[in-house]
């Protein structure tokens, strides 16, 4: 961190920065400018909070972070990628893997049929909601608890692994034992009090980025799942909110290369909520792939026309088929497997 | 609602519309123009889901919404604005109505002081946090209970009525007794299990803007709130982010006359946290009252350059103290009061 | 500006970046930081290009500006106000000026009805545009010379200022003779041709905020205009380009407190564009001025309903009168005059 | 266009507003539902004007453009893809045209050696920019004439087209001669004149997407200078500005898929200025044209650490002739050659 004093800022004003430095244990070093004097904080310094402690001082103009807010995400904390174990999945590796199945689980035949179709075509883990957050009363709140059974019995037909959205630490108890990964949706990436659940669950988090969030503070929030102790962390990029509008999210694939830059975490994109219709999901899930995505979650439901939710988004179980095929040629063009 | 069918339909397309249309319960209305047919829904169809519902379609374009999917929060519904009773305070009313108070409750003293402080001034609320979001572990969680009591001990001091935030449903159970209105903060804007809760505890409930929702997503968790059985709703412009940075957000006071031109539910701004920057809030303080705010939330502090958080945009109590006579001065020239 | 090297840097790493800051003629300064080494570079570096020539040398993480990209227009430049003298207006000073007019100049008999109003209102300065961006061939071009001839006769009749929007150094030479203040629209805040003919001209020039720049970019231009040699640049904040759909813009006030601490040249609103809608116009006015704008700019029509360009968020004359009996009102309670 | 009456519309609004939508040649058409009157109008009314001309009259609500404001440009005008022949190249067609070179034309020497590089390397054309706009007058400001002399004879070495940006009708005198393909840069893409004077010239234009276009806007561009009279439109999308930080801008590659889904003309994707990093590039590239482009625009330098211009975002040659291959494969598994 440097502190940038003011061009007002006289001997007492530096002094007391420094004072204040030193108080928390770092050691400061002073560089005068010809117009500013600066004062940096030696050590790691790398805590959110000193920017408020000393932004507010007197004749202090800015306070400038050199350290980022994160450090446990970071390649320089470690820097071989990560890679998340779950039975024979494996994310983050060579391997790029396939989420795929309905937006919400709303009838168990539908459930059973697309999971074997994605299976078959290739996929290794089925999503599907069952608590859903609405915005009307009225609206379908998913099936619950019946819904996690039903993914239990899809898990046992074919053997996919099981993701679903959890978005409270009550329903958390209930999902615990159904799901094989969490889901931590765009709305709740800031919401502290999930992100310790889920930390504490011990099971991989598959966390989205908030539709208004940099990428500095989705790393943030995956931070604080691996400080709370669980090093399981997928992140997934799912479009932020910008002013077009012919797709309901911008889905922002540079987030690919920049995230692997910084993290070692995998990193998966979906491009079913990023573009909000279908008929651009197949591009954008090549354009994740070829810029290195880890995985892909993509919705596939067998009679979109009938969805009770995101049917527009949703791929019909045969063009999903063809965009497989169509990401196995990708794959190997770039060395990767599906 | 309309459905803009495509250049290809057919007839049999169209039918299909119009039937499924009638399935609902609506009488379609056919109006073939020279390059698109376009099928009107007759009957009040302020539903969010049929949007998926025809969009899925044969052959269709577009569906266009005609009424807004809100209506309990319209002034076509209401035309009467809503007044707030709470105690002696009105909130929505001829009388603008002043919440001041530190981010966070921190200590027994200077909320003290700083509820007597604004009391002075003539502020009516008195804020304080006491469960904090933290996005680090290691971070200030806040006083909870103690922060409570705290707030209740300056409330039969002062007489100010108490606002603080509440985060989550089990919150809710401890902050109920303490506080006259409860808080749902601008991450928590979409977070309808919480909108649930505060809506059954039946205290007013002050509303956030998300910060990267429009002005139609706010207005429809506010008419969650209300569908819920709870009216009495103040809607709080905070900011919105963008792509500006000499400020935390950019505070968006056109959603003032906006919301009041659709709305009868009273508006209130926060201009601490819509700019970030002590030095901007009694300009923007200003600027909301002109612009038609009913009330104004501002974070005061009695020292700000030791406060645990948001000291960069809490005001002293002097400044408070000048920035009322200014307001006061403002309020009279528009015909109100503070 | 300071330069950040990366955990990898090794002391040959470092002289390099050392000595290329010694060619530039500046001092380096080395600060040894736990996990990064810092340079700082001693001098008046407010120089753009170096952040290129240094973000691109081995093992240099950031490079980090200390001193902004602008130096004329700031308060460490220029403490004073600028207050800018055209006959017996002041653009900057105590009064508070009120620009209005329509947008586009139509038709002789509309010009000179609507300059009588606005004068007696107490406007100070005709707007009104004669050369018009029109995104299809086939629209209405603007009047040219014959508008620049109506707004000539409707400045003799009422003694009111003139200011039209100039778009290409060949419009500014047929404009010149006509118009007291030239205004640079936002969609030509970059348009650095265009911006060095302004200044060239010695004439006031009214510079718009582009819908997407920030207000360091905003000043950057403004910047360019004093280097060129013409220090009568009027500020403008006209409105961003945000995600809401409600309002053509997003009107930015906070731009006003936040320019008037960093520079001294008067800051202009115009709520006309920012909202796009007459309907809201009055309120963010009045905001603006409580804010501390040093002036407003209006569109005034005497039937909008018939304009050929942006008649929705044109005033009618008596909507306008009202709003000036408004704006005294609060123009007296912060110590102002209109 | 439809138009939505309010709700206290009588019949006296509806008949005038009837009148109105005949005077104007159209037919109307009423439909009448339990809380909104809608009138419908038949006629190709793709006219922007209209909404001014409805919007403001009495008792109407909305106007709702059913028809988008573009015709030319779409595919139901025109089904088949426009491809562009240039010579020997084709954009639009089965082949990705690559396009390279420096961001500005500094060094003969340089840009002989990039062009033989990347023609070696499989690209088409050469891109070099010759006046650059800047925001400080003490900045390079581009070498005019002998660039574009530099240009020709690399042209005449390799074979390769030229490409060069114009900002104004008065270097497209000078430029005319020089270049194969003309660039409007994003910061020109609503410069009407500019539009207009490209146009006229017949040549082909590499269209960018302006940092805060939405979609729609960027397709009126390109309506504008088909209207005028020039089919030869090449689409570029180079990143929009959002409040994402780590990058430049965000390059929204949902814009190919949006774009090939709406129009005929060719779209191609510059990752160089869209991520504001070398290091991105790569990725991007390959992702954009795994997407679906046409073409690709990426910035090569022999030494981008001393480049004038935008060395940051420029590959080194032997990067990008190692990109050149990357992409090689992934065009054959999607069926398209480079």
């Amino acid at each position: 961190m440097i502190i940038v004093m003011d061009r007002y800022a006289d001997d007492e004003d530096i002094e007391k920065v420094r004072r204040k430095i030193e108080e928390y244990g770092f050691i400061s070093h002073l560089s005068r400018g010809e117009e500013r004097v600066i004062v940096g904080v030696i050590g790691d310094n790398r805590v959110h909070d000193f920017y408020e402690r000393f932004k507010n001082m007197d004749a202090v103009e800015d306070v400038i972070p050199i350290l980022r807010p994160i450090k446990l995400v970071t390649r320089e904390y470690q820097d071989e990628e990560t890679v998340i174990d779950i039975g024979d999945v494996k994310i983050g590796g060579e391997d790029v893997v396939v989420i795929a199945g309905p937006c919400a689980v709303e009838r168990r035949d539908h459930v059973l049929l697309t999971a074997m179709t994605i299976k078959e075509a290739g996929a290794k883990v089925l999503r599907g909601g069952v608590f859903r957050s609405r915005s009307r009363p009225e609206d379908f709140p998913g099936l619950g608890k019946e819904g996690l059974e039903i993914l239990r019995e899809a898990r046992q037909e074919t053997g996919l692994l099981v993701i679903t959205e959890v978005q409270s630490p009550r329903e958390l108890e209930m999902i615990y034992d159904y799901a094989d990964i969490l889901q931590v949706g765009a709305r709740f990436m800031n919401n502290y009090e999930l992100l310790s659940s889920v930390a504490e669950s011990g099971k991989p988090v598959l966390l989205k980025r908030g539709m208004m969030a940099t990428l500095e503070e989705f790393l943030i929030s995956a931070e604080f799942i691996m400080k709370k102790g669980n090093p399981r962390v997928i992140l997934c990029e799912r479009g932020i909110r910008t002013f077009e509008k012919w797709t309901s999210y911008t889905l922002d694939l540079s987030a690919i290369p920049v995230l692997k830059s910084i993290t070692h975490l995998p990193v998966v994109v979906d491009p079913s909520h990023g573009t909000g219709n279908a008929r651009y999901v197949p591009a954008m899930a090549k354009a994740a792939l070829a810029a290195g995505a880890d995985g892909l979650i993509i919705e596939v439901h067998p009679n979109p026309k009938t969805a009770l939710s995101d049917g527009v988004q949703s791929l019909e179980p045969q063009a999903f088929k063809e965009l497989m095929e169509e990401l196995k040629l990708i794959a190997r063009a770039i060395d990767r497997n599906i």
